[in-house]
């Protein structure tokens, strides 16, 4: 009999009828003869609802608190989700982190893991009964409650199904990835799988349906995720360690991401530590600086350009105005009107051309490219966010992504 | 440095407003230098709106989930209040029933403390911190969450004053223990103490200050509780462990309920087993029977009255019934409008007359007196529904009560 682990997101679970409905899909895969631990997020916006009144008690809740405070998210949804299945006849327990054994630092709002102690897990599953843990929540050996931060209900179902060597499936209001996303390419095709690398890559280029971290942590514990829809029986994507040896199709997927502003200090000296100066007090106001861009030059000064979320734009402005007159640059402009497109693909890596091909695409479109930044398995163009649509669909025929892998 | 335990109740933290309006209290008690643990209820209706959600989910959610889940009602109050100590300046913790220490037995819905492991209070509150604990739970030796039932943030709080060796203070939407209900008799006048005896008939006679339950156990650890309101700085009602041996009044108060049902089997032959061939069955029904009175006969023939909630008492008829004629008797009638009066005082047990003078009372009041029934320190007399503002406002004056003890 093999275990598995599924995780059922916060719009799955978000009223009675959804979560009843949750629960027959539970129910229907235990009568299949699987052991089955369910992972639950909070109910739809109740943990914004926590939230909200935290901060009308009080202007800077304490982490601590607001953590012990959100735990009871996750908790409330375990308890339905385990009643539901009563009603329907199965076994079932409810599982706080604590309980489920989830050991966590003391970094409190955004704890890891640095232990899973399965015991009680096994004994439950052992008596028959599906297992229903409330995410998103560890215990430190203080005992005290933690929350693991934003995608924290998918980071627990990670690290049981490495625990207890079983598979994870992530059931979400997504039902799978796809080559491009299916609202601006009616042509995209979902993936049957993709890599952990080229997953992290559309992560963090856009792509939401699951966070870096988590995908990270499957990639160190080689757990294979399938990302399905909580809402239809339509098959999902497989996100694993292998490598399709003979994929047809060397990209993978076309990400983009229109929360992206762009800063450029404009006649930078040419000197060292220029880059330091300039991004230190951003890093150190938890701006984070993506796209970065030096142009050289002949004249002894450069241009220095950078892209932040667009949340920060303001921020990011404010700190780096007085730095770029410290440094004698001429002046500093930022436009928030800016987006990303990224081409990613394992294959990319050992076949040359996937650039050039790229740049050309987005000209013959007429969409002039502003910055380029690459990695081994990703091109990244930021571009006007005026032509997301036309450079993601023009890149995805262009790569014949529509077409079977 | 003493330590003192006190305990709001779910009206005082209905909302955010009230939230910190409790955390003013506490500061202003933090800043005389008392060691403060503050125990808590849920937000004001979260428990029902918890206990609803879970009937839309399972027509009988089984009582171990429903305790994991009315337990974050607790949980949820005891951070924001956290949070608003914080806000105020004062260091401060919130702890779970589990952190805290509370240890019970297996009883989902209606555990009871077995032991209270009070390490982590004492830690906490020897490093400065306001203990905040979220009331009405604790865990088992298994590390499942219970509920200790109706009035259960009571018991938390009694439970560890005990263990604390620390005074117990009860803040509640009342203002403390009355001679007579104060909506109903103008005059009735707040006692400055009570004793745990008087308290447990008072309560078990309408009085609803604090459950008998929480009297009992406040009784067994001799640790007096302050009752008085979370709204005013009004003092409050000692209930404690002395008595006041020269008392000028025997007469504590008058207690009134008028949730009261009459049933009488008339005509039941004189034999015995009677009474438990027509009691067994209403016990195994979770049917409390209240007051009951057989009256002799000459005839070899009685009528067996009693008295149940009005909620009970079709449930009752529907059982008593079939049994009245199984054994013979004549008929049985239920009445739903009744009602009973009583009076309650330690001194009463020492010094005779006071039934006499309770029965004078009434009879002068034209109140007719179906049924009358007596511990050591109470007289409880069954009367017409209709009469019992009239008998509390002649027994308050009969019984002088309006003047100080």
């Amino acid at each position: 009999m093999s275990a598995v682990v599924q995780k059922y997101g916060g719009t799955s679970l978000a009223d009675a009828d959804r979560i009843q409905s949750v629960a027959r899909r539970v129910a229907a895969r235990r009568a299949e003869g699987d052991q089955l631990v369910v992972v639950v997020s909070a109910m739809g916006d109740s943990t914004d609802d926590l939230i909200a009144l935290a901060y009308r008690i009080a202007k800077r809740p304490q982490e601590r608190e607001m953590d012990v405070l959100l735990s009871t998210g996750e908790i409330v949804s375990s308890t339905l989700l385990t009643m539901a299945l009563h009603e329907m006849g199965y076994d079932a327990v409810s599982l706080t982190g604590a309980q489920a054994g989830i050991g966590t630092d003391r970094r409190y709002g955004r704890a890891r893991i640095h232990s899973v102690n399965p015991d009680r897990i096994h004994r439950e599953l052992e008596s028959g009964r599906v297992v229903i843990v409330a995410g998103f929540q560890g215990i430190t050996e203080e005992m005290d409650v933690t929350t693991l931060g934003r995608g924290g209900s998918n980071i627990t179902a990670i690290a049981l199904a490495a625990a207890l060597e079983a598979a994870c499936e992530n059931y979400t209001d997504v039902d799978g990835v796809y080559t491009a996303d299916p609202r601006i390419e009616p042509n995209a095709r979902k993936l049957t799988g993709i890599s952990y690398e080229e997953m992290l890559e559309l992560s963090s280029s856009g792509v939401r349906v699951l966070q870096s971290r988590s995908v990270e942590l499957a990639s160190v514990y080689n757990v294979p995720i399938l990302v399905a829809s909580s809402f239809t029986e339509a098959p999902g994507t497989l996100i694993h360690g292998g490598v399709n040896m003979e994929q047809r199709n060397k990209v993978a997927g076309i990400a983009h991401d229109s929360d992206v502003a762009k800063i450029t200090v404009r006649g930078v000296p040419d000197r060292p530590g220029i880059a330091a100066t300039l991004f230190e007090p951003l890093a150190e106001a938890g701006i984070s600086v993506d796209t970065i861009v030096q142009n050289a030059s002949a004249e002894g000064a450069t241009d220095l350009t950078f892209t932040v979320a667009r949340a920060d734009l303001d921020k990011a402005m404010e700190l780096a105005g007085p730095i770029a007159k410290e440094i004698n640059a001429r002046d500093i402009v930022g436009d928030r009107t800016r987006a990303k497109v990224s081409l990613i693909g394992a294959g990319m890596q050992s076949a040359p051309g996937y650039a050039a091909r790229m740049f050309r695409t987005l000209y013959e479109g007429g969409i002039n490219i502003e910055m380029i930044s690459t990695s081994e398995i990703r091109i990244t163009c930021i571009i006007d966010e005026d032509r997301v649509t036309d450079a993601v669909r023009a890149l995805h025929k262009a790569f014949e992504l529509e077409q079977a892998e």
